[in-house]
């Protein structure tokens, strides 16, 4: 694996978790794998869960970890081409990327979007560009428009969690009685948050549904359709009681509006999952990428109840991070 | 051990030195208790010793070290409870420790006090909750009201530099001939600063005393009286100068006041440490937990002297920590 | 080695680089030199290539590495002497060094100047003060007036990319046919930079312009001559276009004026490095310390050419580091 970026890099899903989930049962099997070599975690954002569990899971596998932290330890960096640099940005992504490929066998990068220009962001200029000119192998700790590393801990969580059977001669993972039904709400916030981890949610889901995993739902106000290319082949509705009806997993997420891009056109409360909203559903476990904003986003009642997976979720980012880290090792 | 946040977390200050100075003796003799363990430092404020002796004492024992700086690398946390989060806290208390307990096997906190409020403060609300939701041994790195490391260090440097022996039988430290007399005393400052180290060390100190290690006094001026639940039992007085007669060690440290809480209300530099002061102790020993701001805390005629014991006084952080997180991995 | 500040820190170029080249051969060579030591790289600027390639020479000689950012995790340190600490240092360089000391085998420390002050400026007391009250050997990971580790890697470069063979009696590299010629021009910006990597630089080049490896020339505008301790010896013009004539290297760095000092005095974008100015150069390679701002220093055309070496020169970074921290380890 050269690049981890989006569901496509993944050529197996249930391959993917089932390496996931060995990472898990022995986490150091392959710590001789990563002997002298450097993964180098880039922040342009804040991070917790995403540098602490990749961190965690490059240790893991013997490898050396250095942390750069862009903002606070370096400085801005230039993107566009064909700029004359005399404004803020002092060093070009060109020269950055290649000189910390000089430094490490693996990069990671983290990468917000501006959420002024839609265009701009969803040509993920940046982290294409990183990875073009860094010449290694580049893992996306979250990009302008996809969080991959979550949304694979998230199928993972999912299987995990859910009823299921790895059949051998097929390959692949298969669920028990019932196909799970898994649905992404969006809830409401007080800041304008990036599409990233719903786009890559949904992405990842299309695909498990696809690969006869499970059935996903999604459902978000008027105005809150993602972009097309992330949703193509899933059941939207702006309903959100209908959608949650029977829900096995309910993946609960705030993000701006794409068709207003990166505005806050709904401010309805209603959307926050509280215990009521659980009713109806298969005493549906609730999940989110977090940080969560209680009682704006998630109801307290459901973050303190048995429905919440939250925490296990995010212990689970080290072995998608593992898997993924693995892979690129085993590759090289 | 489970936790290390005040004195009461050590069954024996002399077993407890005997430890740390084992640990000085031979820094990597328990290198393998802590292969494949992680620690997490999570900083809520600034730290140079705690974080770099901390990190060595890990090192030493074969843990990976994990540095979390929640300020500049990640985002602000809530610690109440039923609170709508739309303010500025990105992350509730509860998620933010579970999450790192999931990747960490013991946890470092730092936290300062807010200053404004002592009922809030002297609650101890974030360390508790901190340590209550992430699940893991957690280790004070300074909270609201406490410095433990610290403390445990200036005990630890009391008797490296005292005349003591090991009574192998009594399982106890003994001074040899005079119990050393061991004086707390204030110091003026230009910034109100936390009553941490202070409380720390008179709770500390009161315990050694009571274990017959040495003699113990505390100076400041009207109104710097600390909260009474950490000096009970010791000799306080605001003649500075009977205090420091015949003084073997003198502890210099400003605190704002707890009565007008987090105020300055005395700026009184006579009671700056000067070699004056010195003249009627018995060659007293200087100490200080640093930073020292220098001709304001203490002269720099004292700290450029041979009663300064600061340097070294900073060196054994590392043979405290390490003995507190080898009792942590010992336990485990 | 107790300490590599600058050029004369090293007692031979020729053997300092076939060091440096030996590490790049086989990094891992000297792993078991490091083991157990541990080296603290304070920085009071930011930093990526001397941060990341420090932090990489230290692994591969099997140390540990503990990083202080000082701005953002700590506090501002007072290096004047005499001074009632009453303002906005913390604490002073003689306790912070000290303590360092205590913790770590070797220093590695990064300060720019304030360029306010020459005098100030070229004392380097924050450098110095930090090297004697640490007590143990300290790197220059920049200093206010040289930037030594980069003017290394530049010599080892220029050894590497010229054609020279190593005579192993004479014990130094000699240049193959003719002596490459080396040029240090000055290119315009928009923010007053430091005078430490032209400063360095000249000091090196001079050194191996008498030990024989090269020709070496100066060129800038009128108003921007380095301070004299630097530049004796080499050859010095104001016609940038007479200097690059037959030219074999090309390092461009912007400096700010040390006559106005710290002024920006020219603006002349003629200056600025193209493909023009290479034509009656020998396909002069081009070398620049880097982060570069593209189009106002050096032209885009010229860094995406192959004349542009920046980023394998970058890449050396790491020999350059490794071979300092393996004789200062060895020396111990």
């Amino acid at each position: 694996m050269k690049q981890f970026f989006s569901v496509h890099d993944i050529p197996s899903l249930s391959e993917a978790v089932k390496t996931a989930l060995a990472c898990k049962t022995n986490p150091f099997q392959n710590e001789a794998l990563g002997k002298h070599k450097v993964i180098g975690l880039v922040f342009l954002n804040p991070s917790l869960r995403t540098r602490m569990s990749t961190q965690k899971a490059a240790m893991q596998l013997g490898m050396q970890v250095m942390v750069m932290n862009m903002t606070s330890d370096g400085w801005a960096l230039e993107t566009k081409d064909g700029v004359v640099m005399d404004g803020n940005t002092a060093e070009h992504i060109r020269e950055a990327a290649a000189v910390m490929g000089e430094y490490c066998d693996i990069l990671g990068l983290r990468s917000f979007p501006g959420l002024q220009d839609a265009t701009e962001d969803y040509s993920e200029e940046l982290f294409q560009k990183f990875a073009q000119y860094c010449g290694k192998p580049v893992v996306s700790l979250e990009s302008a428009t996809r969080h991959p590393l979550q949304s694979f801990t998230d199928l993972l969580t999912i299987i995990e969690k859910g009823n299921y059977h790895y059949d051998e001669v097929k390959k692949q993972y298969i669920p028990q009685e019932m196909k799970p039904k898994v649905v992404l709400t969006w809830a409401p916030h007080v800041k304008a948050l990036p599409q990233a981890v719903p786009n890559s949610f949904a992405e990842w889901m299309i695909q498990a549904e696809k690969d006869g995993l499970l059935d996903f739902v999604i459902t978000h106000p008027e105005g809150y359709a993602l972009k097309e290319e992330f949703t193509q082949g899933a059941t939207i509705t702006t309903n959100q009681k209908e959608a949650l009806q029977d829900a096995d997993f309910i993946y609960v997420k705030n993000w701006s509006s794409y068709e207003n891009y990166g505005q806050i056109t709904c401010t309805d409360a209603s959307w926050m999952l509280t215990l009521d909203h659980l009713k109806e559903t298969n005493q549906a476990k609730v999940m989110h990428c977090l940080p969560v904003r209680r009682d704006l986003v998630i109801a307290a009642e459901v973050l303190d109840s048995e429905h919440a997976i939250v925490i296990e979720e995010a212990g689970n980012r080290v072995w998608a991070a593992q898997a993924v880290l693995q892979e690129m090792l085993k590759n090289k």
